[in-house]
């Protein structure tokens, strides 16, 4: 394959990628202070899943002479290790799995296309041979949304984009990119860098997801409030159906009567495979600046983002931790690094201690400007001004270009937690300003009675982040004391008493992780019966047989037909 | 009704509206010394339609009584000025029909809502006794969308949303707004203004036509640049369908898998009625500066336009006309008005003549800048630093402001013109910037082979506006002398010919006027036949007897099946 390289098979991102382990062990020291000894550790797979280890693939030679057939011997793999490689995502209950050697559900096969007619080629054979497609573009789904479910079909595979990869076509005149939708983050930054361009799109998975992931999850990059979500800067699409070929292609605003095209974003492989995108794209910023500044509580911290995100000059990131998820990033550092040294030095703990007391702060908010220099000058001037008026104090810019350094490395903290006796899993929400302190307290008091009820100690702090005019996510990281065998259970339920709580403040269900399987409950209750019906008269049309990543998003509803209720 | 100011019934606009006598003369004046005589006039009518000019209602006592049972009897009428009010749209063979006194397609009745649940009470007696209703919000479509068309029903009624005209709720913390859609752009301006803000859409038929009439044609304000257009800021929706009522919130962004929502912008009521809408507004900016310019030709005009479209300060309203349009605007102006005096006066008339002489130049173009008066000094300094670059001229405030002055004014100009002997009609599309250059010379020459053609002397200026970072709009005014009763012939063979045009150029069949009846045939002609598929199965499940306003944008496609194809 082109120079991909592969995904750890185990736990998130690439195999060069980790947490800084002085760091790692500062936070587990301010776990233990905060909530007493770990749990059972559960230790970093080392061999690769052996054979006798995972179910026999349900392919027969004949299924596999026609995939092959299609994409070329090597474009076919049954091999234990792929399979598993492309059978899960990344969340907690995902990587407990992989590290306790569960492999089930287990794709039948991996089939990896190289062009948009050979994922044509697949769909039809999926089609004749009874076959579910789960379209797989990294993995890095943490909501079950590329599980291996062969749904009501004799087997399933895994549609890897991987070898889509490709940059298309870059027209610098109209500022629009054409890209295969396989394509990684770093991949696609790279090519439209050389050419003095960019997406703005990094989510947090940005070095293992796929821009055609981010347009159908609808996720959302850390700069969302400068350059929007992926999706939102798709002018145009190539979708291979089982009925078909969809291209859609509207790059300047029209006014040519109703489109399907809206179906798309969203809809999680069930309508068919996303294979090429045309995007939007921006010219390269000059210049970018991150700072960060302590402010006093989560009051003064929603009001100062709101402020900013609704300014004359936009932040491209802009985020606002609570105290709780401040405490545990400054416990991140060295005692004797610079930024924290700096803040405290300057005004001897004594502000953080008031902060402390008085109730919940400090907050640590983080924002970056981009743009020419006069641009970026103004919006660090409208960000100090309005730290200032909060009553804030400025963390300078080591600690926000600490946040831009560290950016992308968050995520691997829980490989060290999990081998080390911690569990670790984030909840993610959206909602208007008028609902976002509320809906912090609720999630907050649905953790601490799941916590009471299952005489678990938890531990859980949010940022209010991808802030844009009428509303921002609000993001929650929970941690717990390894449960054992029973980790996944107790997450599952902790997880289910949160989204309860979230959908009844006012949340959404997810503001960018997606709904895969594990959110569809809550997404079809908040659908009306006439939505769902429009959504499975589209389903029918497209994928009659179900063959699309059976049971992701809104396929369960639709496939029982809730229309008729 | 509430204070709501009548529409002319035969004509552009509110009645109070007019063009300004003596630029109409200087107008004539030019088109006369560029086109030679006028034709046959088409005279102002004076009477309203008089009953035995009407065909009558097919509507019967048991249709009158069961409407009335709804909406009380002041919702329902059958009188034939309200009939005739209620059943044309404003394009110039409208216009020529109710000159002409020819009233047909006529709507049997006009029935009067004031509430959705009263417009849901309607589309259930529409289904029970057999009528298509045509969802009307001010009539201004020029492109057949509010037609009178009873498809295969019994008898057609327009269905007026001039009641529902109030501002629901205003959320000024979030910044949304929720409104009737039967709002006009007046009203919902003012509501919004004495609250401090502003929802930015500013199309040339503001004065009369609707928030609903907006979002479900796809209609562009002026000031497109900086706000995006109406769809775009809609965040939530209530629609009354034959098969039940949809309503849409999605504030901020979700990842909670496909919607169907997406299939509402641009439906012209096919699906069914918009009654409510939920919008993004803005706060009113502290300034707004209004400059002008002349260029020295086309492709600088669209180089300057390109740059300021995708500059670090947005400019609301952006536009350069070519040089017949900058003629004609030129020639309406008093020899001894100001701006054109000033310039003139200042370089002695040789720039404009060197312009003339070296090709197609000199072009007007016309910006605004908005917001804090940082962003605003910053955007002017953009603007004169491109006009500069290019060669251009300032023709400083006055002219500037003389646009802001008349923007809603230029369309009863043409009200003037069929009183005199003179027709006109605007064609609009959009395309990449790329294509922008072609897409006019291609516009021209199938102008200008219609006129050899047809044996007809045409005039036609364009301008370049709505400019977006991928491209723009393109909009032709075509002027010719009346053709006494062959006018609406010659022009629909006018408007063929440059349609096809643009279309094998790589426009788009329509830019912000909407599909209507008009443009249908092209719409449907660029779709793929699965996505027209699509659209079929939203129809049949919403208004499986076609109810709503039928043969409509792609009514006429889906309601033939062409998914059999």
């Amino acid at each position: 394959m082109p120079g991909r390289p592969s995904a750890r098979w185990w736990g998130w991102g690439i195999p060069s990628g980790r947490y800084d382990p002085g760091r790692a062990d500062r936070v587990i020291g301010h776990l233990r202070a905060r909530l007493g000894p770990e749990g059972p550790a559960f230790a970093e797979p080392v061999d690769p899943p052996r054979p006798d280890e995972v179910d026999a693939t349900r392919l027969d030679a004949t299924d596999l002479d026609a995939l092959r057939s299609v994409v070329g011997a090597g474009g076919v793999s049954v091999d234990p290790l792929e399979r598993v490689r492309h059978s899960f995502g990344r969340s907690l209950v995902d990587e407990l799995a992989l590290r306790t050697r569960s492999f089930r559900p287990l794709a039948d096969g991996v089939v990896t296309p190289s062009s948009t007619p050979q994922v044509e080629g697949i769909v039809g054979l999926a089609a004749a041979r009874d076959l579910a497609l789960v379209p797989w573009g990294a993995g890095s789904s943490v909501v079950g949304g590329v599980r291996a479910d062969a749904g009501s079909h004799r087997a399933v595979l895994a549609l890897s984009l991987e070898r889509l990869d490709r940059l298309v076509a870059l027209e610098t005149t109209d500022r629009l990119a054409t890209f295969e939708a396989g394509i990684l983050g770093p991949d696609l930054e790279s090519a439209l860098h050389s050419r003095g361009f960019t997406l703005g799109q990094f989510p947090q998975s940005f070095e293992h997801s796929t821009l055609g992931g981010w347009v159908v999850t609808r996720a959302s990059g850390q700069a969302s409030t400068l350059y929007g979500d992926a999706a939102g800067r798709v002018v145009g699409a190539t979708f291979v159906t089982p009925r078909g070929v969809l291209r859609f292609h509207r790059p300047v605003h029209e006014a040519s009567g109703p489109r399907a095209s809206g179906l798309f974003p969203g809809s999680e492989g069930v309508f068919g495979v996303l294979t090429e995108v045309t995007v939007r794209v921006e010219p390269v910023p000059a210049s970018t600046e991150f700072r960060a500044a302590l402010l006093p509580d989560w009051d003064s911290a929603l009001a100062t983002v709101r402020a900013l995100a609704t300014a004359a000059v936009l932040p491209a990131v802009l985020r606002a931790s609570d105290r709780e998820e401040t405490e545990l990033t400054l416990a991140a550092r060295s005692p004797a690094s610079g930024p924290v040294r700096r803040v405290k030095g300057r005004i001897g703990d004594a502000w953080v201690r008031r902060r402390r007391a008085a109730g919940d702060g400090p907050t640590l908010l983080v924002v970056s400007y981009e743009g020419d220099a006069e641009t970026v000058g103004r919006g660090l001037g409208l960000f100090r001004d309005a730290a200032r008026r909060a009553g804030g104090l400025s963390a300078g810019t080591a600690a926000g270009e600490e946040w831009r350094r560290d950016r992308f490395r968050l995520p691997y903290l829980r490989e060290t937690l999990l081998s080390n006796g911690w569990i670790v899993e984030t909840v993610e929400t959206g909602a208007t300003w008028s609902r976002l302190a509320e809906l912090r307290r609720a999630l907050r008091t649905a953790v601490e009675r799941a916590g009471a009820s299952l005489g678990v100690r938890i531990l859980v702090g949010c940022h209010v982040s991808h802030p844009e005019p009428s509303g921002a996510s609000l993001y929650a990281t929970v941690l717990l004391p390894s449960q054992g065998p029973a980790s996944a259970e107790v997450w599952s339920e902790i997880k289910h008493r949160v989204t309860e709580s979230i959908v009844a403040a006012g949340g959404s269900v997810s503001h960018h992780h997606g709904v895969g399987v594990d959110h569809r409950a809550w997404v079809e209750r908040g659908r009306a019966a006439l939505e769902l019906s429009l959504l499975e008269r589209a389903k029918r049309e497209l994928d009659p047989d179900d063959l699309m990543n059976p049971g992701k998003t809104l396929g369960a509803s639709v496939r029982r037909g809730r229309s008729g209720e």
